[in-house]
């Protein structure tokens, strides 16, 4: 009951398959993502290169300004990808076509753990949002973040009820309550009423190593790990990729369309954000208590520093104004909106894996509520042990993030490199090849991009986290190969072959009813097994008791019932030793006969029930198992509350 | 693997039941627990006493001796009770038989109850003493007694290995140790070389309430109080009763030796450490820093309490002495001897309970590994919370455990009154009754002293935590009726009466086997499926995926395989409901027929490849169980890795 309330009825497949979106609704539905990184992409390049001091943070706007070519970038280049490979299965379909399995592989295991690590960001920064508006959540980050998770993925556990037409409302306000605000600020901006940030007058004082400011060797390094940081706000757009099998028909073009929305309103809500911060002088810094002077002095113990998208909200609407709680409110939503994305898309890409036998084959039907409920479950726990161990540190997760996405972008170019490289030589039009040279173009520039922030990211990185996801990206890789390996093994050994023989039967069958009390259940087993007239039909009873043995030899006596019972002697009361003994027994004199074992199974109609009963019977049955020529015969057997229980559930 | 490392070979199970001690080897097996508890016992009586102030503490001598009196009743008892009830059951039994089975039920859960107490005092005791000698270790109590539990409990995971003679070694060496300790004491003391113990010189601040001193209603609460936690130096004895199986013939007589052996070497050891708390002025309080004066000032940061029997040590040995060291050595043995025995004890009582079934009837064989693991993680487990939950405070946890305990003498005594009664009026020999007018008296003395105890205790400590105890044995009494209720519904509701058709047989067989693909499991299973001669024979597939539905019915052609195949249609994806639909409409139109339905099953050498197989057909077996007149055929098919594994572990 409990199981049923939280995860709630099954799905019925064909709304998982069938459900369709327009565009309106599919952007918000698989945008969230991507917009959402408005909400932190900025305070990543700001706090990055606030390390080298205040000075250092003018260069920011610059930084955003790279970040949005590589964004213009990447849009395009994934807008032609969509169209090439229009079935959903994007990024690691196209890896695994152009560049070969273990490619592919790599990618879907950087993709999986991109989707646990959006979950983890998205939900610490949401709780970053609220701990700005709700003062005692402060220091409180991790446990709200991680209840944020418990609820995204409760609410996923109980069907996709967030791909409605309510789920667009939450992006939508988002990107409106944004822009107003960028259109307010620059507005004032321009009438000079805009105020500054409270932060604007804070010394930002650079650690060590990075005194010099920006100059020489550190300097520019610092200026590449701020513009990898920022590169976060690209990260999100694979996700409609992933999703073309949700849209509308054409769906590869109406998907193209949406990338192309998509990348124009992050860029107008980026740049607004990015032309604030430099106006209102907001800074956010890694590690207040250290690099901050407020007045000339350390911050106090309940200093709290907001994101700098809260603070141009208290820039322009003032500090505890309704602005900033509207804009808390919005945020926090597109960041739920955003960890709910990855939720949709994890099955949808598991799915896509097990298709091609890199994951456990249960997985690929995604109408499999099993499945299903397990693949919520692993990303929820894997996402809250990431936010755990970073205490909700959104810096830090978002290192892990950044590496993942930009592995997965710079294989997939590298690949769709490789397949315009082909789609050119296969046409021999003059008017294709041409158009094959444009796009291919597209995908070497993308490629270049992102095999260099990728490179970036992994150099200024790989200390700071990156090597934690290429640890988990090479370890998920292995394992889906280790699977995809024993299902092609497991397929050749079971390959009906010419020579394998079809019509040959086993010469006689020989039944065993394993009895343990005489009662109604095994009454059952042995009608069942009568009447499926073998060639001999026993019952055992192994001795472990010497009453119960009696007594049960005394009944089946009284009862006359017409088979006959063996003992089995059982010196070390073991139950199941002589069972098997007794089997290889008959096996050994007719190694072509089948022996059937009949063994009589109780099935409750409560939960709990399930540990009172058949727990004696389950060692047997495993050992069962692994003899040959034996076959395991179920009979059930229902207690009252199984009828109760299917009462209530009709009457219902 | 893992777990084959960890919790080591199967029992055989001769080596569980035939196991049988000694009196010298049983005497330090069973009575560790009841020896052990000199080790903080005489604590508990002072602390308590102390919270009047340091005057207070001289009436704990007078105190000791009212324990001591209680245990000789309560000894003198038991030894009656042994012999009257030797199969083991002891007071579980006892109470069941004379009290009825409610009052049954609950000594068991009492019992249960205390063992996982006896666990938790043992060790929280044992870090005490260990952060006694080890400085590094105070504070971190709480990790000792956890990491002391697991340890124990991974230990009889692999077996009663501390059954054999190295187990006495632990339990002689501490009584050997505290009786030349006590010597040692008092040829000191009568020779005026007995140094103060280093607590002698502070001064106790009486607690508010208890300003008073000892006078008046509340004065004599405490004294009261202070008796009752001196008790827990009685518990411990039940446990010999419980172990009789395991004495040597006569075993009922060698158990009421060994008692009377145990009451004696308590009494002395008690007897002796309350005459050097006396002489050397030991003093320990439940809160140093605020109840503690030393040199007028309050207690340092670093200032360790060390309890009763260290302090005495230090007074006879030296603070820092070799002796004092053994001491730890010692007391950290037989505590660590104490817990173990409630690990040998709990399976016991657990398969007592389960053969009247109070518990799942899987608990009744000890042989049974499966029930054995679990009875030893779930001991450890609620053994560990309540460590956790009192941070190892073993004070707290004593309040706990002498409910509990007292709560059983209690019953257990009131039983045996009731047997004594009936005894009498059965016999009509005057020389007999007059025995059993003995006996009675004996019994009700030892009532009217249990009752006492266990009124005063639940008075005197309610609100610190006997609440507790109360509650867990309330749930786990209602638990187990709810259990055993169950189980005679069910054997009601299965009994074979003269009117159940014993020789009525299905009319027809119907057979069908469930095809996901043409492989050989599924050519086995159509082997056996004919071998069987049903009277009709199909196999079906269901049609979730056109391009494999029809690969299957091509395939199925090519082989010319000689059963028809029967597409069900799946608009849905549903693997399970068009099964159960075909099912039912053969059902329908024949309700007494025998439908058997054959699933392939893989049977896997390793275990995590068992994710990958059997996982989609699981749903329909579940479903298949709750269908009547249908039978579940396994054919068991063993992947190659089976036989690697099989190989491997022969040549071993």
């Amino acid at each position: 009951m409990l199981r049923r309330a939280l995860v709630g009825k099954p799905i019925h497949n064909e709304r998982a398959a069938g459900t369709v979106l327009s565009k309106g609704t599919a952007l918000p539905v698989f945008a969230s993502d991507a917009l959402s990184s408005v909400a932190y992409a900025p305070d990543e390049i700001v706090l990055t290169l606030a390390l080298a001091g205040s000075a250092a943070i003018a260069v920011s706007p610059w930084v955003g300004l790279v970040v949005l070519v590589v964004l213009a970038v990447i849009i395009t280049a994934y807008r032609q990808n969509v169209q090439a490979y229009p079935s959903g299965g994007a990024d690691f379909e196209i890896a695994s076509k152009n560049l070969g399995r273990p490619a592919g592989a790599a990618v879907g295991a950087a993709l999986m753990v991109d989707y646990t690590l959006v979950v983890a960001v998205s939900m610490a920064a949401a709780a970053q949002y609220l701990a700005a508006a709700v003062p005692w959540l402060v220091g409180r980050q991790t446990y709200v973040a991680v209840a944020g998770i418990a609820l995204v993925g409760l609410l996923n556990l109980r069907g996709l009820k967030f791909m409605g037409r309510a789920s667009s409302v939450p992006t939508y306000a988002f990107v409106a309550v944004v822009l107003v605000l960028v259109v307010t600020g620059i507005v004032q901006d321009v009438t000079g009423t805009l105020d500054a940030a409270p932060s604007a007058g804070y010394d930002v004082l650079p650690t060590t190593g990075t005194d010099a400011g920006l100059t020489g060797l550190a300097g520019a390094m610092l200026v590449l790990r701020a513009f990898s940081s920022g590169a976060v706000a690209v990260t999100g757009v694979e996700t409609i990729t992933h999703s073309v099998p949700y849209f509308r028909k054409p769906k590869a073009l109406n998907a193209a369309r949406t990338l192309a929305v998509l990348g124009a309103l992050s860029a107008a809500l980026l740049l607004g954000v990015m032309y604030l911060t430099w106006r209102t002088g907001a800074v956010v810094v890694m590690d207040p208590a250290r690099q901050l002077l407020i007045h000339g002095h350390a911050p106090g113990r309940d200093f709290y520093q907001v994101p700098i998208l809260g603070q141009i909200a208290q820039a322009v609407t003032g500090a505890d104004s309704v602005g900033f709680a509207v804009l808390v409110v919005v945020t926090v939503g597109v960041l739920f909106m955003a960890a709910n994305t990855a939720y949709s898309g994890f099955p949808v890409l598991a799915s896509r894996l097990a298709s091609s036998g890199l994951l456990p084959r249960q997985l690929q039907s995604r109408g499999d509520r099993f499945a299903f409920t397990n693949g919520i479950i692993l990303l929820s726990v894997v996402a809250a042990a990431f936010t755990v161990v970073f205490h909700a540190n959104v810096n830090g997760l978002i290192q892990l993030y950044v590496v993942g996405a930009f592995f997965a972008f710079t294989l997939t170019q590298a690949g769709m490199v490789r397949h315009w490289l082909r789609g050119r030589r296969l046409h021999t039009v003059k008017a294709t090849q041409r158009e094959f040279v444009l796009r291919l173009a597209v995908a070497v520039v993308a490629l270049m991009a992102c095999a260099a922030v990728f490179v970036v990211v992994l150099v200024t990185k790989f200390v700071q986290g990156a090597w934690l996801t290429i640890v988990a990206i090479a370890l998920t890789t292995v394992f889906m190969r280790a699977i995809a390996h024993h299902y092609r093994a497991v397929d050749a050994e079971l390959e009906v072959r010419p020579d394998t023989p079809i019509r040959a039967l086993p010469s006689r069958v020989h039944s065993i009813i394993v009895v343990t009390s005489v009662r109604k259940p095994v009454v059952r087993a042995l009608s069942y097994a009568r009447a499926s007239r073998p060639s001999t039909l026993e019952a055992v009873v192994v001795d472990t008791d010497r009453s119960r043995t009696e007594q049960i030899a005394r009944q089946w006596e009284e009862l006359e019932i017409p088979v006959s019972l063996t003992v089995l002697a059982s010196p070390y009361r073991d139950t199941v030793g002589p069972v098997i003994k007794h089997i290889r027994g008959i096996r050994r004199k007719s190694p072509r006969d089948l022996v059937i074992v009949y063994l009589p199974e109780y099935v409750v109609g409560r939960g709990w029930e399930r540990f009172l009963h058949n727990q004696a019977i389950r060692p047997l049955r495993t050992r069962l198992h692994y003899e040959r020529g034996v076959m395991i015969a179920s009979v059930p057997w229902h207690l009252e509350s199984v009828r109760e229980r299917q009462l209530t559930e009709n009457s219902r």
